[in-house]
């Protein structure tokens, strides 16, 4: 694997999720294959979660790791030729790059949306000009458009929640309220990857039984998100009708994608409607969910203490399975190199 | 071990500095005990010596780590229930701190007083949250009123420095002045410790002589540390008396507990009388004691030059013996594991 | 080696390059020689590629690193004695140094040249503090005069390009334009290694033919190099005449060095004629010579794109090399200690 970006860069699920629950079952069972390789993570963005989880996933390979926190705003790259660098850029991404790809084997990278161009974010430009100059594989850690390494840990979790049972769960990606602007990367990424694992038609509830995922989205209007992402699945502005028979809540706020209403919305509020807010009644119309958030929540604007605290609340499971899609990926690249 | 907080966390003080006599003798005898196991080191405040000193050990033992700096004021957690989180606080600790927990073996804290809020500073409220909800072993690296690594390097060096003779020491703890507010976390845990060696009755002086210590705290009016810490220790308010006949003297800027005097005292500044400087002449009260203080030292103010430099100082090695402590206290936690 | 900052540092050159060679062609030959020993790298000024590469070859060698990022604002070193200590410095070097050499085998240091204080710079105050009181082999990651790992790696890559030819080649240092002020480590070492080079009549033409380099710095007036580094260096100040012929040139601005026209103007830009700036026309009046360049390189000041772009430009492959010199240099430590 060469790049690891959207859901088809794993190409087969059911393949994917049995290496996820090999490696869940011995985390350093490959403890030798990043032997004398090095992995270096570039982080634009501040993270947590998955700056852990990612070196601990390195770690479990025996990789070595650097971390390389860029100010977003002290280091800037010219991406132009012809101009005269006399200003605050001070290095090309044409030298840049290739310099960063010499000292290490694979290359991890968070650059978050800006919010304010819609057709730079959505192009993917810090990533793709990594995957193009720096010579190495390269893995999102997540980017302006999507979070892969959260969406395989959410399939992963689903699948571990759902594997006892014997028909198809109905997962259902709810929008919910927060104070500040947030990127589309985590929604655009499960759906994509609840799409595909529909599409490839993955055996969650065990062998013989019913196949896939009955995926809804529900959000105000305005929240459409991009149909590369989203193509095919069941759009509900009713929150409460999407709710209904639901075995997975997957609660997230995400800003105006831009969509509908027109461009000049990207990257806005257009609600803080908090009947979205996830309560206890919003639950009660569930098939008695799991609920799930990728984290960090804000409390009673997601989602309120009793649901998060609810034994059918599994967000810190998901968070550690962030560990196990991190090793998969990983492992993968060190096999391709 | 699962938690290092206190003096009594160690139990056998003997066993515990007849390991570290085995450690510094080869440092490296353990290091493949910790293979496969991460440390995580959670920084809300700076740190020089402990981070080096407690990633070095780390690294004796084969153990991976990876060094988390929270910048205090961009990472508050919330604490409350019931709380619709639309400030400043992203992320609650009942959600963070497990995550934390999830990607690790091993975590270190390093969490100062905020010396405005006694009661929340001596609850140990970060460090106890850590404890009980990150599900894995935790260990203070120095917290809001104690650095135990720190006390348990001044005992070993104790140790090493008066194995020759046949008496029992006379350690005394001395204020001195400093141009900021310091935590009284340095001389609550030195204090702490001398006094259980004591109650153990440790041997310094060498097996079949005088066991145990004798220990002064010396300070003026108004800088009395809390019972917790000193209970069984003799006060002395005159400097010179309590210098007389010393055979250790370690010297340690703190602000005011808000013992005696009430609680708004607290975190302030009462003195800054430069008479409690040790200069050469309190050393000549002494019985040629040896020179200690944590590091780092303001010349001028807490010790004058050729007292730190004399061939009786002992801050180096004092200093050293951190690595020792720290790989003593983290073999036991991976043997606990 | 316990000290890496002049060339002289290195001794033989040919063996020198010929270690490069060896680690080059397989950079884990010596994977186990750095087993448990620590790397420090202390960095008083930012890092990429010094960085990058210095951790890589640590690892290349099995070493453990620990990285300190030094705010050079907010950690100032008292260096006088006798001196009250209530101000911005909280810590004496005498203590702080031999702290961190407790805790490590081996200090890089990083620490760039002020270029206000010409004789504090030139005295290279904070390496020498280190190598003196640390008690460990230290070595210089960019100081105030010098950058040796990039002088190495330079006279590697021009080694490594030149080596099927039969007669010595020209290799040009010359100034070009830069808004900001730069220090001269970088042109001071490249003509140390250059003449040393030159001097050892190293055989970069391959045995058997014409040994050393023909070395030529041109500049304009004013921007004179200390003799330190530049004795016997050809001096040109007409910069066409210098390219005449050339086989490599080496584009570099620094400020003034304030050799010529009084040490009040140390450190300070006389120059941004535009006149220096390296394009095709320049190029045109060498002998098809290569472009090397230390980076991060300003296009369109130090450099236009097209020349920079060329085939015949080498900067990714010198500054790969950094990782080689670094290798080289860590190796010979370890061997020593």
């Amino acid at each position: 694997m060469k790049s690891f970006l959207n859901v088809k860069d794993l190409g087969d699920l059911k393949e994917a999720l049995s290496e996820a629950v090999e490696i869940k079952a011995d985390r350093y069972k490959y403890d030798t294959l990043g032997k004398n390789k090095t992995l270096l993570m570039v982080f634009f963005n501040n993270s947590l979660r998955t700056r852990l989880s990612t070196q601990k996933a390195a770690m479990n390979l025996g990789m070595n790791t650097i971390v390389l926190d860029v100010n977003a705003g002290a280091w800037k790259l010219e991406t132009e030729r012809g101009v005269i660098m006399d200003g605050d850029k001070s290095e090309h991404l044409l030298e840049a790059i290739p310099v960063m790809g010499s000292f290490c084997d694979v290359i991890g990278i968070r650059s978050f949306a800006g919010l304010t161009d819609r057709d730079y974010d959505y192009a993917e430009t810090v990533y793709h000009q990594f995957e193009q100059y720096s010579g190495k594989p390269v893995f999102a850690m997540e980017t302006a458009t999507v979070h892969p390494l959260q969406a395989f840990a959410d399939l992963f979790t689903i699948s571990e929640f759902w594997k006892k049972e014997t028909r198809r769960p109905k997962v259902v990606l709810t929008w919910a309220p927060h104070p500040k602007a947030l990127p589309q990367a985590v929604p655009n990424s499960f759906a994509q990857w609840m799409l595909e694992a529909d599409r490839q038609q993955i055996p969650l509830a065990g062998a013989g039984n019913d196949c896939g995922i009955d995926f809804v989205v529900t959000h105000p209007e305005g929240y459409e998100l991009d149909a590369l992402f989203t193509a095919g699945a069941t759009i509900e502005y009713d929150q409460r009708k999407a709710f209904e028979g639901a075995d997975f809540i997957y609660a997230k706020n995400w800003s105006c994608p831009g969509v509908t209403g027109g461009k000049e919305n990207y990257g806005k509020i257009l609600s803080k409607d908090m009947s979205w807010t996830v309560d206890a009644e919003h639950m009660s119309w569930t098939n008695n969910a799991r609920f799930m958030h990728c984290l960090p929540v804000r409390r009673g604007m997601i989602v309120t203490d009793d649901v998060i605290e609810a034994p059918t609340s599994i967000v810190i499971p998901e968070a550690a399975n962030r560990e196990i899609s991190a090793t998969v990926v990983l492992k993968r690249i060190l096999q391709g190199l």
